[in-house]
Parts: C-alpha cells; sequence; structure tokens
C-alpha cells in the first residue's frame, strides 16, 4: 500500500495570521517529519489496516488498492499513539485502536466524495470518479463495519466509545447536508456540524490512547478535549482553504462548498456583519451561483474582514488544545502534539 | 412509530410448488399471527429502536418518523426472539441484541434503495425519493453506527459476532454491485452474494438469540445454521417475485433486477439450460433492455423450467432450516421457527 507518509506538510508562513500566538511551535513544524518517533508504530498499524482487508483483495483488488489514495497524513492515529506515548507507552491495543480510527475516518472520506460528487482526492480521481457512486456507498459501509469489527477484537468499551463517537459524527454529517442551502446557518449551527463531522474523531483518538496507556479518568479527559480542539481548529482551516486554497497544492477538488451552498465560518461571519441589503445581494449571489462567484465572495470577505476572524478562531481552538498538553509531563510526543495543534492552523492542504 | 405488525401474511396457494414438503406447516402459517407469542417482545425491541434514534427527532424529525415504513414484518428480531423463547427465556440483552439486528437490516435497506433507484417500498416513498440520496447515505451510516453502539451495550463478544456478520453483508452486497452486467454469473457466484447480503444476517439472529439464552455452541451453531438456511430461502422467494410478483401485492418497485442486469437464480438456470445460440440471444435482450423485456424473460424461464427450479432450490433451504430445528424440545417457539422457514418460501411479499 505504498511508503508510510509519516510526516506533517511544511507550515506556510504566508497564510500565517499577523499575532502568531506560538512562533516556537511554527518552527517546530517547519522542521519536517514530527511524527517520526511513532513512525514504527504507524507502519504496523498500516499493516494492521490492510490486512483487515487483504480477504477482499480477491473481489475487489484495484478498488481496495485504490484506498491507498485516501490515506495521507495519517493524522488520527498519528494523535492515538503519540497520545498514547505521552501518556506512557504504545501496546499492541493501540495499533489496533489507531487502524480502526483511520479505517472510520477513510469510510466518511470515501462516502463525502459521494455527497460532494468529488472527482479528486490526493490527486487521484475518487472512488466514485472511478468506480460510480454505488461501488462507494458500499466500500464506504464495508469500512465502517470493519472498523467496528477490529474495535470489538479490543474490548467491549472501546466498542462502546467507538459506537458513541461514530453516531456523532454521522449525526454531524446528516446536519450538514440538511443545512445545505439554508443561508441563514448561524455560527453556532456551524459548530455543532463540524464538532460531529470532525472533531469527534479526532477527540477519540486522545481518549483512547490515553485510556488505553492507563491514563486516570480525567487526565483521558484532558486529551480527549485537546483532541476536540485541535479538531475544530483543523476543520475551520480546512473550510478556509476550501475557500482560499489552490487545487494544486490542495490535490483536491476546492470550491465545493460555495457552490453546494454549504456555509462555513467565514461566510456566516460576512453575512452577519454587512449590512442587510449587501447580505441580500451576496445570498441572491450564492444562491444563484455561476462563474466568478468565488471571487465575488472573498470581495466580500475582505470586505468583513471574515477570514482573519475565522483564522483567529481557529488559532483559539489550537491554543486552547495546545493547553490541555500541560497535564502531561514534558516529553518529545507531548512537544509533537503541541507542534501537531499549530500546524492544524497553518497548512496547505 | 405505528402499530406492531407482530404477524407473518397468509400463505398464497398459488406460488406453491406441486410437491409441498410441510402441508403441516403451510396450514399453520395460513392461521394468521405466528409471531404473536413474542408480540410482547417485539414491541419492546420497537421501543429500544425509537428510544435509540429520538435525540435525533429534533434536527431530522420527519426523516426519522419516514423510517417506520422501512419495518415491516420485523422478521429478524422475531427470529432471534423466538430462538431465545425455544432455547430458554427472553432476556433484556435479547431485546436490545435484536433492536440492533433491526436496525442493521433498516440501515441496508435505506442504502440499497439508492442502489437500486427504488421509489418505493411497502407503499411508500423510499428515502431517496423523498429526501435525496445524499441523505440516504448519511442516514443509513448513522443506523449502522447506532446498531454497532447499541450491541457494544451488551458485551465485546455481541460487538464481535456483529462486526463480522455486518464484513459478511457488505462484502455481498458489493459482489453484487460489482456484479452488475456479468451476464456469465454462475450459481455459485449467485449463492456467494445471498449468502453475504441476507443469510448472514438471519444466520447471527440464530445465534444471537441462542446464545444469550444460555444454549451451548453445538446447539447455538445449528440455530445459525437454521437462520442461515432461512435467509438462502428468503431471498431465492424474493428474487423470484421480482421477476413474477405483482407490485401492488408487493408494495414496492418490481422488475428492477433484470433492468439493472442484475442476474438471479431463475436467469441464471435458464441462460444455463438454454442451447447457446438462444442463451446468446436472452443476453443480448437484457443488454439492450427495453419494453416487454420481463415478459419475453418470463417466456424463456417457462421453456427451461427455471422458476420451479428455484423455487425447488428455495424448498431445499427451507427444508434443510426446518431440520435444525430438531435439536430443541418441541415448543410453540419452536413450532413458529418451523413455520416461517415454510413462509419464507410461500409469501408474496
Amino acid at each position: 500500500m505504498g511508503t508510510v507518509m509519516a510526516t506533517v506538510p511544511p507550515a506556510v508562513s504566508g497564510v500565517a495570521p499577523a499575532s502568531d500566538p506560538a512562533p516556537v511551535a511554527r518552527s517546530a513544524t517547519r522542521a519536517g517529519p514530527v511524527f517520526a518517533p511513532v513512525a514504527a508504530e504507524i507502519a504496523e498499524t498500516d499493516r494492521i489496516f490492510d490486512r483487515t482487508l487483504a480477504p477482499h483483495r480477491g473481489p475487489f483488488g484495484p478498488l481496495i488498492e485504490h484506498l491507498r489514495h485516501y490515506r495521507g497524513k495519517r493524522l488520527r492515529p498519528a494523535l492515538l499513539l503519540l497520545t498514547a506515548r505521552a501518556v506512557g507507552k504504545v501496546l499492541p491495543v493501540h495499533h489496533t485502536l489507531a487502524a480502526a480510527m483511520e479505517m472510520i475516518h477513510t469510510a466518511t472520506l470515501v462516502h463525502d466524495d459521494v455527497l460532494d460528487e468529488a472527482e479528486l482526492r490526493r490527486h487521484a480521481p475518487t472512488v466514485n470518479a472511478g468506480w460510480g457512486n454505488k461501488v462507494s456507498i458500499l466500500l464506504g459501509d464495508m469500512l465502517f463495519t470493519h472498523a467496528f469489527h477490529l474495535t470489538s477484537t479490543v474490548d467491549g468499551r472501546a466498542c462502546q466509545i467507538t459506537g458513541e463517537v461514530t453516531n456523532r459524527v454521522c449525526a454531524g454529517e446528516l446536519r450538514q447536508v440538511t443545512e445545505r442551502g439554508n443561508l441563514e446557518l448561524t455560527e453556532a449551527d456551524y459548530f455543532t456540524i463540524i464538532d460531529g463531522k470532525t472533531a469527534a474523531l479526532t477527540e477519540c483518538c486522545g481518549r483512547l490512547g490515553a485510556l488505553y496507556a492507563g491514563a486516570s479518568e480525567e487526565v483521558a479527559a484532558k486529551l480527549a478535549t485537546y483532541g476536540r480542539n485541535l479538531g475544530l481548529a483543523f476543520q475551520i482551516a480546512d473550510d478556509l482553504l476550501d475557500l482560499t486554497g489552490t487545487e494544486d497544492a490542495a490535490g483536491k477538488t476546492l470550491g465545493t462548498d460555495l457552490e453546494q451552498q454549504k456555509l462555513t465560518l467565514p461566510v456566516i461571519h460576512c453575512l452577519h456583519r454587512l449590512a442587510p441589503a449587501e447580505a441580500a445581494k451576496l445570498r441572491d449571489l450564492i444562491r444563484t451561483g455561476g462563474d466568478g462567484l468565488g471571487l465575488r465572495v472573498l470581495a466580500a470577505l475582505e470586505k468583513t474582514q471574515s477570514v482573519a476572524h475565522a483564522k483567529r478562531r481557529a488559532d483559539e481552538f489550537a491554543r486552547a488544545a495546545r493547553q490541555e498538553l500541560e497535564c502531561l509531563p514534558r516529553s518529545e510526543c507531548r512537544t509533537i502534539l503541541e507542534t501537531v495543534a499549530e500546524w492544524s492552523v497553518r497548512r496547505e492542504k
């Protein structure tokens, strides 16, 4: 399944806000392969992922093989494994749980690409572009069920935590789809959605990593909050990239949020800040769509400083995430977790 | 969520083959509400199902409410509960597991309707017809994850069994979709598909019902085999209905298999029995589709007696299912399980 990419992309200073809350962490991100201390653990997680799907290689070989394009940064396994190491020790159970988390994430990506009618992911065609929506739906289902089966080899508690978190993930995703076209969406609605679709799973990685390394409930809760805040920061940055990034750097189809009338933080903020008549005009523009929509929305965002607002919110969550780590003794892995929080709002893909 | 339909539709003698292997059981089916002895247990299962989804009624009320159209015979909960009672006693854990099985089944139906582009189920619009494919995909995902969460409240073993069985279900469904348009499909391929997509879950109901009522591994294995054979019989009959039934009686869109070039047992048998030139002509016909395809295929099936062949195979599985029950003491619930096996090949919806 290709080489393990146990690196975090370098930070890009061009997208950093004027007041950087953690210059040290940012320079650490620039330093390079920050997942290196758990690279071997990530490789073991990859092996479990592959072994789990191996029986399907007979009937569905090229399809299963194609999934490697859906596995990029291994952010979720890395979070779980780094948390485990920062708390105590990585155990075999962590590899299994990390593989399950990556599989749940992959399942949601495969289904997301159907929902978004996306054609490109990590510079490769999406499953739906290559095999159609039907295969994508069932492949996603299969990844979900294998993730649960993997978790069931650990214990009942892991199943319960994973069951709860996936409920939240799906409810967040469903809410997002049913709110498409709602151009009155509030910031509170937006945070409910991203808390489910993104932060629930990163929260779970923090919790499971800590719990199965023997952390107290109190420490596990802090690591879970770290993961949740990181996820929120990450998703705000992701939504910003969809508005302001380049497809070449991101390696996926961008601009789909606006096209699908899916409001994200900067646009919600902008609509709230504009005079009512101007906001109504912008809503009409989004509703009608058409060429040049992106540029015209960007001009409105500039006027209300809404990109800066979204970056500020993302920074707040990244900072809050880092603060939760203070319950841990200083260690290489704790530093990396701090760096990941910082990177989550600086990345360009 | 409406009233509990704890009945099995009366058998229809018109579709019974000439040599009926179990006239006694058939007349028992005619007698009426054969799930009656576990009706209260099914009602409790329904309450768990509803309670599990209750938190979603706020944001998604009408959608969750609409799911009642997806819950008809409660065959899977009934199987699990009847098995438990026939082995020993129905315990609270059985209600939870029965709700989880029904939820997995419902998840697959919601996704199936997207795959089949079906517009009608139980005389009501499908979720995809009412809310679109995107909502259907996420609602199905949510049902899967809630089913796993429910199972996790039981114990690790239940999670493991459920994880394994859903892996089989999804692989069967995926195989079916990837084999669409393969007009050389063999009987063996067909059985691999229906073993996954249908028999795996009914097998699981027999196994869980027995195991959690204190059955030995040996008895649980027999009840699992009962469920598996019942599922195979049921699916063959279902595929026959798609070819020969009426939409009015079935309450769902029929004829979709042929339209989607999805070969089922009678058509596979027919293609194998026809002279090569005739088979090639029939394949061309299926490939090109068009008006009158159904009638022309039925004429070919008549020539090769392929409907009778499929009914015979279904009867064999129903009989094999009944034989597995001989390990149990005679009881009202055992008799009902026998009747269900008989009904599975006689039903018209």
